[in-house]
């Protein structure tokens, strides 16, 4: 077991917005066991843990058992008590503005999940309304700002890359940050902190205050991918289906690096949306970038674009390999379409209300060997409808990897076993493989990696 | 029929943080024919009538028949559309920025009170659960800001008063604004107006930006109490009780200006609420105040409490006649004693959660004229609660003059009749007649006053 | 003699940016005795004697004898220290923020006037030069804003004014300021100060941070005509002369009041400047204005300019009576004009390079008896001759009615002589008569006008 | 000749507030021909090279021959139009805000200098009118700001450094940002950028707005030492001694990383300030910092001060290797000593008058070769005269390093010669050695090392 340093504080939102009701407090704190207090106990302790090498929830969750919160309503507010919190966020005796803001952002969100559960306004049994939900949880989160122009780009990308990789998605936040655009990422490390911190820079250069830093996370990630504490929006969806929805309503448009079975599961749910034929004339950008040593990588995944959805699924995205000023700079024109479009059809700079997601990618996927399982992986299903199981079997994969819930099934039932046509079971195992190879399952440093999942031609 | 000035024209929320879900905006705009619309439209009409001299909410309804407003969604957010709306608003064309975000903030509270129809974390049952719904609306109204030091002022009051009494209100805003107080009124013409108009130019002298002028109304009483423009925080509350409540739970002090039964209505739900025993050692500076020619007033209303309610009514309270400067100085150092009080009892600056409302000042009175007649207004009444009824009496009284429904049914059926006590009827007999013989019952000007009730001994 | 209530306090500049090198503060401080020391402290006197309503510099000076301002280097910046201040400027103890500001503003401008005092880049023997230093005076004094669009509007008018001509000046103000436009006037009382709180209160509507409420002023007058609170900007030009050319140079737009015969003063310098015939082309909104009441006057200001100047001078202003808004539109249409002049001729928003302004114009008149007795009043001059002229006439009676100097000197030697043709003598008898009898000569209330000049034919 | 790739461009001082007067604009412009624009053109293309890697500026000067820049007054105020300017400090056409900002201080500071130059308040024949005389240029760049807490900590270190001490004083500049603290540099690349940058990402966790990365430079050291873009606030000083009285009156404390003979001297002018007998009393955080790679040399560095200057300069500063946070905390509390001196003396907390500076210090040395032949170097000399001397030894051999002026002399006349004692020149020259073997002369990549000097023992 790793020596840890902990320490225990009293922290109020100064800066922020949250007020509770004294329910709310309630809730929070009745004796330390509702679920309610157990899911923010769990994100408080990931948002502590700025510096956790380990992306593994379960080695954090046991690190830091004696870890506690209360919860204080007083006179300027509301006020949090740790006990035995991670000492990393704070600096001689004070926590770090960000981390603290976190705080406070995750309890806003978890608050509201809770206090909107089984709300008449809430109808989660058809595809508007759970996209009115995720429009509800965003703007609950002050995310959604009427009247800023299109550019939010979102930077997909694994948490565990190359020092190369790395640098590259700092330059590339760097040129994005000259033009003036905000990042959006997972809010994790590596490839979602690269681009902000690149960008940071660029916006001290540009003289831009109010520069956005939009982290999206879900409790079951958030653990494994400690937010960077350069996000300065923080929003905590309630699962993975949510926050992949909200990736694509709040984003302009999309930069994918190098990473994982993480980043393959995003990629593979963007496309099965843009290839809906409804989708068919929405300008979305979409650009697969990195260093020139990762060329391969990229080329890999393309082809596997290529062999599984064919040819139509990769006219939606770019590869530009070692130009972080032309993955910019073709952004921004993108962004020039997009926004002209959401005039055009009077639709909101702030939602993609138009884009259609059909319930497939909406719906959460439990990834029990049961559900894993029976996933179609056929050719002859449409390309969307491929796309979206391929997306799931991703998924699962990563529940495997470092979802605490995930690990705990893989040590109790072994591997999951995906079945499938040989024509998308080889180069799925072929793409895996490279990932295992590329050390894109783990964070460095770690054991030698074994595989969650099994693929059964 | 007054002639009037329209003009079509369309607006977005700038410098306004809202947004609409797409159901919310179909809501909405159904047909203009749903009870939102008609309650939206309703509100919009009065804000939009700044200039409107009528305090009659019917004749305002009539003038403006063939308003309508429509809403779209759009790229920059919502607009409004606006047919055939009242001028007054508009300089050269434009709307002016206060009226503009009214509009926006009506919408804000509709819908979110809409919203929370029927969600099951709001429990009207009980004192508490009112206690929490009031909170959840003005937190949503982003009016509780926590780490603020106790310094919002209601000042209550009468619309329709005489010129020295308006001018005076001026100068106690002033003085209140000179030592940096935030202002809260219903948000109308008159007393509602005057302490802002003040503050704004003591504002202006300390240099402070970021001043509140918070209007706090409710639909019925919007129409007849056109909000001011100065108001730079309006929130609609569903019901009179809800914004009786918000007042004493936002308000770290009241000031009480002459007025017409409407004041006396808010004058005696504050007795009533500050004389329960569990509120005895809760510091709340209350002032009765008014320029010379209002001394008989202040003293009649005085008498009054000494009457019916007794002694320890009237040590709530202190009367300063014709000394702005030493109204703010006492109110200055009462404050002092709430922040004092909030701090060691670990209670929020911005709510006041401490103050104990017993649920029969929380629930809606309907002034029907069963409900009138059979209230109880007798000695033998603990105070707290005989106060309770008389601020029923009153509150019946204010539907009567000004509000759309009350109107209709006094046409319909008649003046209310009022039973009790000769010893509490003769005194309210005598100070009603006060009120109609200084024209506190009606805006100055209009045709002669018809009472809307009838004392019955 | 009038009872005062002094006050003793010590004062830092929080919120103003005055730094003073360690000489300046000797220079300010040593002994007390020298005359920048001097200047301060009266000028210091007049900023704090708010609520002064004399309007008699010598006054003032006398009511205060034994008052004392002190400076000193301190941690946080420049600490003043004062002695038997007049107490009006401070609410429980601590000075009003807008006082304090205008405390510091007083010191940057007699410090910087002081430094530049032989400087070889100032030369104040031709036009050009004393241009140039009257922008280095403005600019020190943070007063040019690159990149604002035109919207200073001079008022210019009495300070000793009826109360209708009073509440008349406000609602142009409130009009100007719904329109969005900022305020410039000589500071004081009156008209100096109707228009902005006017302005306060529309700016405060339309939700408009950062007005500018520029007051101009110099040390002579500034006794007399105390600067009101609203004031945001303030500067204390050196003399009578670079005080007008600030006005004419930073304002975009003017527009004249009733006033007496310092108004008479600006509106025959602003006349002779306009009709130059250099500055024919350039446009220029100059309105006057006033209630109906105030109808005969503005006539009789307007038959002497045709009287005197001819019917050329007349086509330089517009007169409109009792319509703030048209004024308001009528100016905001002309500041239309200014925009695109300026912008087509390359000239800077914030100061009117391209105005010629004769050096008669901007060289000191000192209104001594023999000065005075030997102005040529004659209509074989040309007009902007002779408006220069006459406006050094007005200049004189108005130093004879409230300056210190001027009240010692018409003490000794008697009223002062004006000589000229019969008529430019009549009309202008005529004016001055009229003046008089409307009480525009001092504040009301005083003794009876006791003229400062003797109109000989 | 290296590539270069260069534009036309027009720009205007958004966000500055720099606004010029005609005479101003005039002699700017004057032909191009003036000493004024000669300098002002230098320092713009030194500002614009962003990305050059010379330190060089007699190659930058050859480089951009053809490089112009015209000044024009137009309506939004200054505008430049740059012909031929280096493309580096533009994103897609558009120059970077920085160095748009960084052009109009420049403009601003030598506009000023020049305005300055014969003025009868500046008085350079004796001390304390010199440092009159930089307080002022500081003011005028707005660099004093009253009221703020000592925070300014300035780091010295070389342009030209190893990637791992360049990537450590990142790191301390990252906990000096934790922990809310400024930076101030020479405003060049290297050890003046780490530090700005780290504290960039430290400040964005901070959640801080409006921190500051102050740059002082000067006309002969900013071509060879390039702004680094995320300087907010530069200013030019006219000499290199007004430069370094400039770090020590505005900086709160000093960190010194590794550098070459320009930091030596920097160094040297600090202790023989600091050995002052008048300085004893007063704190002045002083520290030498680097990798733990980088103890040799801050060892030597120490070693060559205790054996020039003696165990009392040892006392004066403070050895931390490898530890970043530690280096913050020290400097963190150093502050507070500085704040409690400076409260208790009342002294500015914006600029350290107490600091004694002798003349010597302040005089600028003229680097001829006959000045440099005649530098008293002997032991029997007071320390603080002897820093003295050594300080200009080392400026003498920078400004043969990099400044025009300089490389222009040895190429016309050879090295310098340094005359001393055996005791003070053994030490020197292997001090020189030791820069030379490291590298520590010229950036890495240029061609070998030619010494401007020669150490005559």
């Amino acid at each position: 077991m790793a020596p840890r340093h902990v320490i225990n504080a009293s922290v109020s939102p100064k800066g922020s917005l949250e007020t509770l009701s004294q329910r709310e407090v309630q809730q929070l704190s009745a004796a330390g066991s509702g679920s309610v207090y157990t899911l923010f106990r769990q994100c408080a302790l990931a948002i502590l843990n700025t510096s956790g090498h380990s992306d593994n929830a379960k080695t954090i969750l046991e690190l830091y058992k004696d870890f506690e919160v209360r919860i204080h309503q007083q006179d300027r507010g509301v006020r949090l008590e740790l006990l035995n919190a991670p000492a990393d966020a704070f600096v001689d005796g004070e926590m770090i503005a960000s981390t603290r803001e976190m705080l406070f952002s995750a309890l806003r969100d978890i608050v509201y999940t809770e206090s909107e559960r089984g709300s008449p306004h809430i109808d989660l049994s058809n595809s508007q309304g759970i996209t009115d939900y995720v429009f509800h949880l965003l703007r609950n989160a002050r995310t959604l700002r009427p009247g800023v122009e299109p550019k939010m780009v979102v930077c997909w990308g694994g948490h565990s890359i190359s020092a190369e990789e790395y640098r590259y998605s700092k330059k590339v936040g760097h040129e994005l940050g000259l033009r003036k655009l905000d990042i959006c990422t997972g809010c994790g490390p590596g490839v979602m902190k690269g681009p902000m911190k690149g960008a940071t820079i660029a916006h001290a250069k540009q003289r831009i205050n109010g520069s956005r830093y939009l982290g999206l996370t879900e409790p079951g990630i958030i653990a494994a991918e400690t937010p960077n504490p350069i996000v300065n929006e923080l929003v905590i969806l309630p699962d993975i289906e949510k926050r992949l929805e909200a990736f694509v309503r709040v984003g302009h448009g999309i930069i994918i690096f190098p990473g994982g079975p993480g980043t393959a599961e995003e990629f593979l749910y963007l496309l099965g949306i843009l290839m809906h034929p409804d989708n068919r004339e929405l300008p979305f950008p979409v650009i697969l970038t990195g260093p020139k040593s990762a060329a391969p990588y990229l080329q890999q995944l393309h082809a596997f674009v290529g062999a599984t959805l064919g040819e139509a699924a990769q006219s939606h995205y770019q590869i530009i390999i070692d130009d972080p000023a032309e993955v910019a700079r073709h952004m921004a024109q993108g962004l020039i379409m997009v926004k002209r479009f959401r005039r055009e059809r009077n639709d909101a700079f702030h939602f993609n209300w138009l884009l259609r997601i059909e319930e497939g990618f909406q719906r959460p996927f439990e990834p029990s060997h049961a559900n894993m399982a029976s996933l179609q992986l056929k050719r002859e299903l449409p390309p969307h409808a491929l796309a979206a199981n391929l997306r799931r079997a991703f998924s699962g994969i990563v529940a495997g990897n470092v979802k605490d819930k995930g690990i705990r099934l893989i040590e109790q039932h072994g591997p999951y076993e995906i079945h499938g046509d040989t024509a998308i079971m080889q180069p799925l195992d072929r793409l895996l493989q490279a990932f295992v190879n590329q050390h894109r399952m783990k964070l460095p440093g770690g054991t030698a990696y074994v595989p969650s999942y099994r693929v059964v031609t």
